[in-house]
Order: C-alpha cells, then structure tokens, then sequence
C-alpha cells in the first residue's frame, strides 16, 4: 500500500531539528510492507497543509502524520485534516477524562487548550497518548486514511508500537517478520563485504545493514503468506550470517548492550560495580536503565579528580604521577581497589580520554583503559577508539565496557 | 523568497539514511532570508520528482534538490529538471576536463558514465564539485529557478559555502535574525496562556513556543532590512517574555540545562560532588559533558544498594529502615555524609523511585527527593513527577537537580 509521510512544524523547516520521525516511520513502514512514496514537511499552516494531504492522496492510500497536536494555536494538523476529509471535531470523552486526570496529576487545573486537545472528528479512531497529553487518531473517508500522530519523539514511537503498528497490521494481507541482530566491534563496510554475496543473492528474506552510534544492525525480512513460512525463511539466513559474523552479534533481538548485559547480570545473580572515570557516570548510567538491575547492581563511583581516584579506591599518587591517570597502570588500581572495597563478583574500571583538549601524540583522545574483574581474574584493555566528539566518544566506551563485561560473562558459565 | 528543498532518493524514502542535508539547508536557506516553505523527498523516479517540481514552483521561487546527480542509470535528477524547465543538455567542457583529471589521478579510464555527469543544461550556471565528480548548477526559467546539488553531505556542504551560498547572496535583500530561549518548571501550554497576547499581537517579531523531553523552547524571529534592526526587534521582545517568564528561563542562547549549569560552575571555579541513587549515574553523565568540568568537578557516587550508601555516605541503617530509601531523611544523610567526604563547595543527591515497580498509594514512582547543600546550606526538596516510564522519569529527575543548584548558584553571588 502506498504510503505518504508528512511532517507538520515550522522548527523542521527552520532546520532546527532533525527530522528523526520520519526516519523512524519509514522504516518501520517499509517492514509492514508499505511503500513509502514521500516525505513532506510543512509549517504549521492549514491552507498548505490541506494541499499537501490532496497532492498525496492522488496516488497514495495511507498518510501518516506527526506534529500539530499540541494545545496551542499554532497546532492545526487535527483541524485541518477533519476538514480536509469532511469531518467534524467532538468532544471525545475517554480524551478528556486522561487529559483531567493528567491535570490533577500535576496539580494543575484544566486550561481552555486542553479541552482543544480532547476534541477528536467523530467518524476518528482515537489512539490514547500514555506518554504525553496529545492523543492521535485515524481517519478514513473514501478508502484513504490519515494517520496522525503526535511530534515529540518518545510520544510517538510509543503510541506507533502500542496503537497504530498494530492498526496497519490488521490492513496488511501479506505477513512480514523480521528479526534484527545487532553487533558490536564490526563497522558497516566490514560487515557488508563478508555478507555481500548473501545480500546480493536474495530478494526474500532481505538483509539491510544499518549503522547507529558505534554499533551495526543488521536486519532480516521476510514477507510470505503466512507467519511459519516468513519466520523459517528469516531464520535460515539468520543461520548463514552466524556462521560468518557470529562473534560480533550480542543480540538476535534487537536489544541494547546494557539491556542484555543487565539482564545477564540478574538471571544468573551476579553482582557488579563499576568506578568510572572518562565516562563519568554514563557506564552507571546505561546499566541501570535496566529494570530489576538493583539485585545486582551494588554502586559505581565516578572519581574524576586525582584525589577522588586516591580517596575512594586507593590509587597510589605515585602510579598517577608516573603514568598519568590515562593509562592501564591506574585503570588496574582502580579496579582492585574497587573489588577490596565492594567485593562485587564483578568489578570495572575506565580512564581514558574523551577530548576534546587534552591529547597528545603517545596518548591522543580516544584512548581508554578498561580494567575488569571478575572474581579472581582481572583483564585490563587498551582501546584506541576512532575521535568522532566527546559526546560520541563517550558512548563508545561505555559500550566497550558493557563488551568486555559480556565477553567475561560468556567465558564463564557460573 | 519562498524556497522548497527536494531530497532524490530511495535510500531516503527507505529510512536508510538520516537526511542531515535538509536540516543543514534549512538552517543555512533561513539564515539568509529564505523562507523555507516545504521539505519533499521523492524516490529516484523522473515522472514524481517532475510532479514535485511542478508543484513546489505554484508558490515557490526557488528548489534546491540534493542527490540523484551520480554517474548511474537511477540517478535522474539533471534529466528530469532538465526537460522539466524546457532546456537541453550539452557537453560542458570544464567539467569534462574535470572529470578527466579526477579518472587520471585514479589511474582509470573514462567510462560512458562519465560523459554522462559532463552534459549540461544549456543555460545552466554549472557549480563545479572539488569534494567529488557531480557538477551542480543552477537553471531558471521564468524567475524561477532550480539548483541541483550532489547527495553526499561533504561533497553538499562543499558545493554550499563555495557556490551555492554566493549565488544566493547576491539575489537576498531581507536578514532573518532569531534567538532561542530554553525554559524549564513551565508546561507548554501553561507558556502560551502567558504569552498568548504577546504572541497573537507580534507579526515580526514572530514568538514561537516547542515542547521537548520535559522543558520548553521559545523561539523569537525577525525578517527586516538589516541584521541590527531584527536583532533590536528580538531583543525588545525578549525583553516583555523576561519580564513574564524569566523565573523559568535558564538559557537566552539555546543551551541545554547542563551547559548551563556547568560553565557557571567553571567560571565562578566552584567545586561539586554529587551521590546518585535512582538517576544511576545519569546526572554525573549529564554534568561531565560539559568541557573543562574536570576542574570543578569531583566525584560522584552512585550508591545503589542500602550497603553502598550506608559504607560510602553514611547514611544510618535505622533511617533507612524507619523511612526507606525514598524518603527525604534519606536524601538529606547522603548529602551531608557526602560533603563530610569530599568538602566540595556544592554537594548534590537524590533518592526516589523511577519505576516501573516498586510504587505505593504514598510512595508512588515519580516520588524523588533531592538533597543540595551549597556551603552551609541545606535544601531538601521533595518533587512530585508525572510518571511517564523509567528513562523518561530518570532524565527528568536529573534536570530537576540541575535545576536546583541552578538556583542555589544564582541565589548566592560568591
């Protein structure tokens, strides 16, 4: 089904932000099995908007929009697109009663805007908002259908996977499954050159490699008549890829590194702590976004000045002083010391540097040392990672120690 | 001038790629007084993209395309706007010779292709690539124009700043000039009702308000003569938004909460340590993006178990058996147990439940309390948050402690 995506915000046309909506929906689009013809972008502007709806209704069914839910004035795309498709707003009650119950919430009373936000077009299916106030809705007039959804990035993937994902599905005939693999230590180019004959030789399952933040994606999709035969086709292939690049996928579903490092971690009740330093807290950060992680997880301590890395884990001044805190003699100390002080089974440590200022030629940014312990065996890594920014930097090593981690784990089964 | 930008590609449309040129186009269009109207993105199809053009130029005066001018068969853009806007190509020597060199510098051979991205449009103004092998150029018709720029960012941007920018310069007359203004503590429609007289009465000035992850934007802009008389109109503005809202405005200049917070902490060179509970690190992380932090910044730690923060901070286990935790008892032992540590100047915890288990009729996820002593000064708060889910809850309990200390610094001068 031909499919048109439109982005509703004058801030997408200022270039203020980047239009990560349309990313999203695209690819999620393209696995339902729906051919994304357009992107469009429009301000906050009936008049346009409305031609933009007509012009992609003359060859697609569906459009999916996001942007102009909000409460205020500027926020037409609800309006807009009832009149476009001759409808007319009502009040919509189960609308309203979690608009009153986020208010009171909040302590706040219900202003005029709000009640706006709960006004839906009557012949709409409505979709419920649980992670902002704006509800989105589908509407249909004449076999074409207008799906609109709500800007913000969270609130919008959230209601897709609860709401409109499954809408879509039930329109679809064909059956699409795909699965998606993720690596870690392998860059795209790498990872499409041993796979390339695979690539190449289908045409269902195919195989697309993505690359985010450091890590690769790889994912497989089948679309057959029935479920059973997508999934087997998709698990072959799965099978093939295995053989090749098996030691650098640490997910056959699309989990975060922290979540299944996390989720390790509890299933076999293994206690961890960790001291950072480059990092400074992020490592801490992303372990703990896993639910459940406080049976295992005892504390991390992020030492940044010399003293906090002396004070807190006993570092010796004179390994600070010889070796600078960027280097595998100090990442060793912490780490011991760590283990003396917490007794966690596993124990992990990070210095490094993450820049921007502070290279040299012998130590330039992007050099960490990673030290882990796990109960009696103690490794300690130097990692020359690629300067991308500190940010970017950043993240990649805090992904390095979730690798090792997850490595030691794997080499040792109790 | 009113101005469309169309992205040729299917890699686009596949969500394969993040289309970065738009928002770096739409950025730089806006900067010189461009009124950027739509953003398309079309597949590599001659009969859509000639559709898009025909319909981009019913109101606008000028297209920037980007991609589809590589050497291969899908690559259609320069045909299609070619016959769109009734002219032929020609062989265009410079690029010829230009394309010459690059093959000889490679050691290759011209291919068939070659000539190909060579031919012209005969009326064209071409824009020669130095960043790789696709010319662009400029062709009007009718005070119309098209520019058609190569797909790949380095190879864009490039053809931007050395051609393209230049070429539009001398054709703008108007200046946009605007600021952004970062609030937090104020919901966006509460914002609005405010303003909402400010807003309705302003043409230029125009005051626009965006929501993002649990903070506020307002975004001033002017369109005049001259840089100086749109930065004194967005200037007066900004000057009755202060007297309104300023309480909630932490940035003037589109930073984020920890930048600001950060170099304040720098420049004044007040040192900070901080003790995490349910944010797991995550405010450490936010605070130490900051570059140059390392001088101010300490250490924090992120004592998760009852054990941790009894050995790290001394909290007393008959007040975390009698209170939990979550209690404001708790929040207030780490901090001082933590400044008793590591004398740092402004000393910072937190404590709460960020879900998604573990809430009760009192204690309900969302419920955090944070501890800040600034010298001799002690605060405790206790903030009740809307519990959206436990990433959302964790970010928002960082902002809120960034939010504090941002006021205890702006409470106190020295």
């Amino acid at each position: 089904m031909k499919t048109a995506i439109l982005s509703v915000g004058t801030e997408v046309l200022f270039g203020q932000i980047i239009n990560t909506n349309t990313v999203y929906l695209s690819q999620q689009l393209n696995l339902l099995g729906f051919d994304v013809m357009y992107h469009y972008t429009v301000g906050d502007n009936s008049c346009r908007l409305s031609e933009m709806i007509e012009l992609a209704f003359r060859d697609c069914d569906f459009i999916i929009t996001t942007g102009g839910l909000g409460p205020t004035e500027d926020d037409l795309t609800k309006e807009t697109v009832c009149e476009t498709l001759h409808d007319q707003l009502v009040m919509h009650e189960p609308s309203l009663q979690a608009l009153h119950e986020i208010a009171k919430k909040r302590g706040r009373t219900m202003t005029k805007n709000n009640y706006k936000q709960a006004m839906m077009p009557s012949r709409a299916v409505v979709f419920d908002n649980d992670a902002g106030s704006a509800p989105g809705f589908a509407l249909s007039e004449g076999g074409k259908t207008v799906i609109c959804m709500p800007g913000p990035p969270r609130e919008m993937t959230r209601m897709w996977q609860r709401s409109v994902r499954p809408y879509l599905e039930k329109l679809q005939t064909a059956v699409i499954f795909y699965k998606t693999l993720r690596l870690f230590g392998i860059g795209e180019s790498s990872l499409e050159t041993e796979l390339l004959d695979l690539i190449d030789a289908q045409s269902d399952p195919t195989i697309a490699t993505y690359a985010k933040e450091g890590e690769c994606s790889l994912r497989i999709a089948s679309k057959r008549g029935s479920l059973e035969e997508a999934q087997s086709a998709v698990d072959e292939v799965i099978e093939k890829i295995s053989d090749r690049v098996g030691e650098y996928i640490y997910s056959y579903d699309d989990e975060e590194l922290a979540q299944v490092v996390g989720k390790k971690l509890i299933d076999r009740n293994i206690t961890i702590s960790a001291c950072e330093s480059c990092t400074g807290g992020l490592f801490a950060g992303a372990l703990t976004s896993v639910s459940g992680i406080s049976q295992v997880f005892d504390r991390s301590l992020v030492t940044y000045t010399y003293n906090a890395k002396m004070k807190e884990l006993g570092v010796k001044e004179e390994t600070l002083s010889k070796y600078t805190a960027e280097s595998s003699q100090v990442a060793s100390e912490m780490v011991c010391g760590l283990k003396e002080k917490t007794g966690s089974r596993i124990c992990v440590s990070v210095t490094g540097l993450t820049g921007p200022g502070g290279g040299t030629p012998e130590k330039p940014v992007g050099l960490i040392y990673i030290g882990c312990i796990f109960d009696d065996r103690l490794e300690v890594k130097e990692i020359r990672m690629r300067n991308v920014n500190r940010e970017w930097n950043r993240h990649y090593a805090v992904l390095h120690m979730l690798d090792i981690v997850n490595k030691m784990l794997a080499q040792k089964s109790v």
